[in-house]
């Protein structure tokens, strides 16, 4: 059986330069897609980790090879942002100016036994890490070029639950669920989707006690399912690693 | 095979004497059990639904043949609550007293294209039909007899979204995901589900030009779903219907 030529090329999509000839329309202007990478900044609740610094990084050292990438932290890259501050992110965008793509590692949320959590101690997560995320897209969509895509970062507690990990688990699955329902209705090709990894390798040092039993993956693994978003054509995904 | 007897009683459950006699240490002092059917307030935003007063009734007819059901509204029932607000949760089970079975299907989210959605337009699903139904749970948990559950209700649009249903897909997908992951804390043998229901035969009358193409469900057949949660064993399970 002979494939459609649109599947054989999104099967070969990972070089950037295939991917780019195929839009022509789209990215008139940009030799190689322009990206902004927002890595989180340590500030997760209860026990602080730097697991999605490591995803930044990785995300960044993948991309790198074949993109322009524009590097934003809370304190650190290209460019500072608040992602809980609607107005700090806006005036990221127009710092930025125009991208192909927004991969965000980022956010916050309270690791706390259920016993002891009353509602507030949801609100670090829903407006952190969900509203967050949610409000780079509903902000960066402006921003974006045509066929633009946007990656947000879920995680697997929404799947596998841990103790101390309700509110966790509530964002994710919040943020799965937005990328699913917010694919069908974003226009002029904008796409949409999250990598929802397992506990990184990397962060074991720290982790290991919460995540006894789960099998964690290199954040190198975890970034290649960031390249597959922003490359491919996928939309509407929620990409799990591990 | 013979089945060990908790599979057979649970499968049997239907019967509410069975289920307490299954548990004469949880409930020493109910002959049958003590329900709280919260009924949502027809509140939704864009386009007002009575869908889950429709709901409502469907429970209260379903559970009110086995049990003591004491019904609340945000106007009407025997108690009266506004879930947007921890201190009249609060009141509530002050008033209501210790319980066996909580069941919620209540809930206000904003339908409304996404390219005309920003962050605030998300603030009424969090706060209400998600932040609501958990503080049920947060707050309830005081005073539920050992045993009890806690029933929420999500919905289909986390997995199968509409134009206009972003916000509500965030919140289904936040319940779903926060049953999961409250279930495996819980103290005292209290269990948790979620029901998660297409969109009502009752309800489409107005609700057709939003869901063309989905099979509805009779509010009778989504009641079951909820005897099953109360009446059965199962905890951390998102109930399916339609």
């Amino acid at each position: 059986m002979k494939l459609p030529a649109w599947i054989s090329v999104a099967n070969a999509a990972r070089s950037s330069s295939s991917l780019i000839r195929l839009f022509p329309h789209e990215n008139p202007r940009l030799p190689i897609g322009r990206i902004i990478a927002k890595n989180r900044t340590p500030r997760l609740a209860a026990h602080p980790l730097h697991e999605s610094t490591t995803v930044g990084s990785a995300i960044a050292t993948e991309l790198d090879q074949r993109h322009e990438v524009i590097k934003v932290g809370r304190t650190r890259g290209d460019h500072q942002v608040d992602i809980a501050d609607a107005t700090s992110i806006r005036q990221l965008f127009e710092q930025v100016g125009p991208f192909d793509a927004l991969v965000s590692a980022v956010g916050s949320v309270t690791f706390k036994a259920l016993g002891e959590m009353n509602d507030s101690d949801f609100s670090l997560g829903l407006q952190n890490k969900l509203m967050g995320q949610v409000n780079l897209v509903l902000i960066g969509r402006e921003f974006a070029n045509d066929g633009a895509s946007f990656t947000l970062t879920s995680g697997i507690l929404n799947r596998d639950p841990i103790r101390t990990g309700a509110s966790a688990a509530m964002v994710n699955g919040a943020l799965d669920a937005f990328v699913r329902a917010a694919a069908i209705e974003l226009p002029r090709g904008l796409r949409i989707n999250a990598v929802s990894p397992t506990v990184l390798e990397e962060a074991m040092g720290s982790y290991a006690p919460y995540f006894r039993g789960y099998k964690p993956v290199p954040a190198a693994d975890v970034a290649l399912a960031y390249a597959k978003s922003v490359e491919g054509l996928q939309t509407g995904q929620v990409f799990i690693v591990g």
